[in-house]
């Protein structure tokens, strides 16, 4: 069995065992019932994921996966796509915005190559996961095989387990690739079934003109490639990313070793419903970082039924998002771990009617 | 002159000096231009704050201010007032939700007695500024003094000072006091001037039957005293309290000394909201951590015109949401000081058209 579907089938479905211990636990806190909202719903999240009852998220490993795209031919960036090999180089010397945050939070950052454009220099923090020299234009044609999509939905799995040996307790995923909000949305479109003008946004920062074009170029790639909805790996390849699959192998992975897994923005959210779509037990291994700017990402979050933790405006991508979110699932598991209970601290609880 | 005059007269008007050379050096930041949303927005606020290019925050101080309230004789929390004092204990061994926090971001926790209802046993991080042994039935008449009104401001400005001396870069403000919720909407509803009902929610959680009776408590509290809503400190005299008094001349006393000050919740924002009365410019120097639970909580920050950086469902107070907010603040200023430029980093910058 090769190991795509090896790593969907270790998928399990939460089974909630632990729930009603956690949330006594959580009542029994020195604090007012429910109090501490959407953290206490992650601590709970979490403890479900990891089947632990007091978890604890000491190391956190964010993968940024790197790609090129042939679509860039058409002008769909504000950006010239050597500031893919170039930014990845920028990650190695710690300049990025998802090192800043990363170690803001006491992250580490493996940035992978899944299919940059050129071959990149070894570095200790630099996984490489190639499959191909960027995607064709998927404006003319599919932009990968749909061996290649496999390949990279394995990369993406390849690039955890290999971490994950080394000990992860949770997982953040990010992305780098001058375009890659072009095939995002196109995969956006497709699985959510929505009009491509409703999933795009401006990316790096195009103007009306660029805008105008870059929707008519994404409707032709839909109209030239047909992507079949039914099949994630035909939307894959047909108008995906070669980092897009990496991310949603990422996804697969973690769901499959029982990892929480931090979304970051709009192309990890593209990812995330490749990953819902291939296997929906995935949703409940995710956590939503935050809700980006690029207006296609509320539309993921919703088709998925996930709720962003943050909403800052924020549309990098990097995984800068997810390094924050990262902080605040720790913040979570603390709350369960380390607080004092009524009984402990000698509290009065409330006064019972 | 008495402090609380000498305070409010050092409070300076932001002057934007360094506006355009900090948007200089975030655009030549290694990201797309304006791609850190709100990060971008907290990092200028932080130099106009500071007056310095590059700050750092690594001095983080939570300030809780305990008190206790005669209100509670009317039934208006869920809790017995002795958990005041018993909270203050947990405080001090570290087991409450804002040590976790506060632990969680690196920032030290001040507890600050303005008028707990008992004495308290002395502790190090324990700062005795007690006004009263809590304020006086409001529904019956004036909480407190004008006097001691102005005593509790001036407990916050001294609690604030003593620290400061020490070193400190950023301040976050947090509370504790049974049935304080019920003084908050008091101040909320005369100084936004919105209905009693608009801006009282369910504290620490009490039912139908008692939330209607705080309401009618707040209603009466109000009529009893006809506090004069342009006169913010008779309004802390007749429908407020020590600590929420000590809170808003923490805020007067940072905004003088130019330190951000990251504000928590409903009660933080009561007190934000008497700072920002007694001195508009004290605005500028404010970070609103979070949009609490509690209803009143959005009528105040639209009110003085802060926008709040998360929305995580919180309603515990203590400083918790300001803990958070305080390392969403850290890691702004990271950006702008350990991000690489374009030409550090050897990237290309966008196509120029």
């Amino acid at each position: 069995m090769r190991k795509f579907d090896e790593t969907i089938q270790r998928i399990q479905k939460i089974d909630f065992s632990l729930a009603k211990a956690t949330q006594r636990r959580l009542d029994n806190l020195t604090k007012p019932l429910g109090s501490l909202g959407r953290l206490e719903e992650l601590a709970k999240q979490i403890v479900e994921i990891t089947k632990k009852e007091r978890p604890s998220l000491k190391k956190k490993v964010i993968f940024t996966m790197a790609g090129d795209h042939g679509v860039t031919e058409e002008g769909v960036s504000a950006y010239p796509k050597e500031v893919t090999p170039q930014m990845v180089y920028n990650f190695m010397a710690g300049g990025a915005g998802i090192n800043v945050l990363a170690r803001h939070v006491g992250a580490r950052v493996i940035v992978v190559d899944m299919g940059v454009a050129c071959d990149l220099k070894e570095h200790n923090d630099l996984v490489i996961k190639k499959v191909g020299y960027g995607t064709r234009n998927m404006a003319k044609g599919s932009s990968m095989t749909k061996e290649e999509a496999l390949k990279a939905l394995e990369g993406g799995i390849e690039a955890f387990e290999e971490e994950f040996v080394k000990g992860m307790d949770i997982a953040g995923t990010g992305d780098m690739g001058i375009g890659n909000t072009t095939p995002s949305s196109a995969i956006a479109s497709v699985l959510t079934g929505r009009k491509v003008e409703d999933v795009t946004g401006r990316g790096t920062g195009v103007d009306d003109k660029a805008f105008a074009g870059k929707v008519a170029i994404i409707r032709k790639a839909i109209e030239v490639n047909k992507p079949d909805a039914k099949d994630p790996i035909d939307v894959l390849a047909k108008v995906g990313g070669f980092e897009i699959g990496g991310i949603a192998g990422l996804i697969l992975a973690a769901s499959a070793n029982r990892v929480p897994v931090v979304i970051d923005g709009f192309i990890s959210g593209a990812a995330a419903l490749l990953a819902y779509k291939l296997e929906p037990k995935t949703k409940e291994y995710m956590i939503a970082a935050h809700q980006s700017v690029e207006r296609g990402h509320r539309i993921i979050l919703e088709h998925i039924g996930l709720k962003p933790l943050l909403d800052l405006d924020l549309r990098l991508g990097e995984g800068t998002g997810a390094a924050l979110g990262i902080s605040i699932a720790e913040a979570a598991v603390k709350i369960l771990t380390q607080m004092a209970s009524f009984k402990d601290a000698g509290v009065s609880e409330r006064v019972k009617k």
